[in-house]
């Protein structure tokens, strides 16, 4: 698939659609200076990982978007009208190049009366990522200021909602950087573990893979981490949600946050000590979950 | 200034600008897909007032449009350069349209290494906010979850930085209109009053005009709020910065919510209970804040 797509106007290593209207160039402005998106992160999204050209994972990512949709409140299109999106985009992906697939939908021009805005993103895995997944990453807590189990009863807070208002996301990741980490490890003001900005929490008990309970914490459902636990069995582990501090982590057998795009990237230290850490069981997780 | 502006591709009721570009039509797509503001609302934000053609306290805003950027590592370019901005948009509004002006600054593209997007929009202050100036708005309690201070101590929460990703702002006051209030106040996990989602707690304690400590939690520092109490020994008022609890303010002489466009509105009722109310003191707020 490089060739036609690429010439005709798609621009190296990114290719956009907009829903109804299909590819145009990627340096095309798509979004009003109106846009709810625009003026207040008022949407939400997904990515996938884009591997031979096709995107792994897109019906758990399309029904988490639904999910999400609900939970803000948005007409989010129908689903056959996403795929066909997603498939205008990865057509015009050259199938030797790992990507990551975008859906946004945002809520749409502000006196628009809810005709939400849906665009769809390829553009290609940046070299850190593929680093971290080869090298693991240094992640620091950081505390969100809540209890554990707040959000099941605060709807307006947006718990399981994968929105477009990330700055926060953003920010503890920088404020990770700024203390010479990678990643950040979102902690609750009872001291549990809860997810990352980014990605999702779990890790090995002797031999059950473990991660953070969605409903008890109103963290973001992890696509890639679910995916795992359902197959962890194939790597003879068996699988549990439980409730795990920092403190905790650290006499686990190991520990990883996964993602998407990033896919599992191994902890290799916590607040600057020294993670039980096995390079077997981190490659074992990486090529079950198709990384290379 | 109704004329030429509006003829030349202006819409009614909008007016758009880019920095660096100008004006240019109010249905032109200014955003690309792989703009950070589109992507993760990564990029901060202020409104004005517009009245008689111009932006009430645009100083004030810039000030605190910088320390935004400060807080968020966003290189926000030259004061000069944001007031040559709205003063284009101002060019082509009509002095006789009450109007709110907002100057939004994104992240930039994805791979851009930091060089921001800037645009400004001119818009119509909708009726519902005219209305909750003349009548007051039901107020309704949501919890942050957090305590009162946590903030001071969390850089990467983004306390006080006024952040493009509004979408828990956004559900808050949709969750206020789905228990039938208008607006919500967000209260700390240890009983305070805090802010609103978009706008300012202010309550008058016998002669004592108050607001919430800005420094010691975190909230926005509201631009009308502190122009008010800057200038309340013009009503007899002396001021302060105090803690207080929604309970306290039902025992105190009034409250209300001050922010850019809506102005002021007075807090009717709180949690369903009826608030003291003054349409004299109410009045006298508004005229001295200049709204009609």
């Amino acid at each position: 698939m490089v060739g036609a797509g690429r010439l005709r106007g798609v621009s190296d290593q990114r290719v956009v659609a907009l829903l109804g209207v299909g590819v145009v160039p990627a340096d095309t402005p798509i979004l009003r200076a109106d846009d709810l998106g625009a003026l207040r992160g008022d949407g939400i999204f997904e990515s996938m990982h884009v591997r031979s050209g096709r995107a792994w994972l897109l019906d758990e990512h399309l029904g988490r978007m639904a999910q999400s949709a609900a939970r803000m409140d948005l007409a989010l299109p129908a689903r056959d009208r996403l795929v066909e999106l997603a498939g205008q985009v990865l057509a015009h992906w050259p199938t030797d190049v790992e990507g990551a697939l975008r859906l946004v939908c945002t809520r749409g021009l502000e006196d628009a009366g809810g005709a939400v805005t849906v665009f769809a993103t390829a553009s290609a895995v940046g070299e850190g990522l593929k680093q971290a997944r080869r090298d693991g990453i240094a992640v620091v807590t950081a505390s969100l200021g809540f209890p554990a189990e707040l959000r099941r009863s605060a709807p307006w807070l947006l718990g399981g909602a994968k929105t477009l208002s990330y700055a926060v996301n953003m920010a503890s990741q920088r404020w990770a950087q700024s203390v010479g980490a990678d990643d950040v490890l979102w902690v609750s003001a009872d001291g549990y573990g809860l997810e990352a900005p980014t990605s999702t929490l779990v890790w090995l008990d002797d031999s059950t893979l473990c991660t953070v309970p969605v409903n008890r914490t109103g963290i973001l459902a992890g696509t890639t981490a679910r995916w795992l636990l359902d197959h962890a069995e194939s790597l003879g582990w068996t699988t549990a949600e439980r409730m795990i501090t920092p403190t905790g982590l650290t006499r686990t057998s190991g520990a990883w946050l996964t993602s998407s795009i990033r896919g599992v990237a191994a902890v290799r230290t916590l607040d600057g000590a020294e993670m039980p850490f096995s390079a077997e069981h981190t490659g074992r997780i990486r090529d079950l979950l198709g990384f290379a």
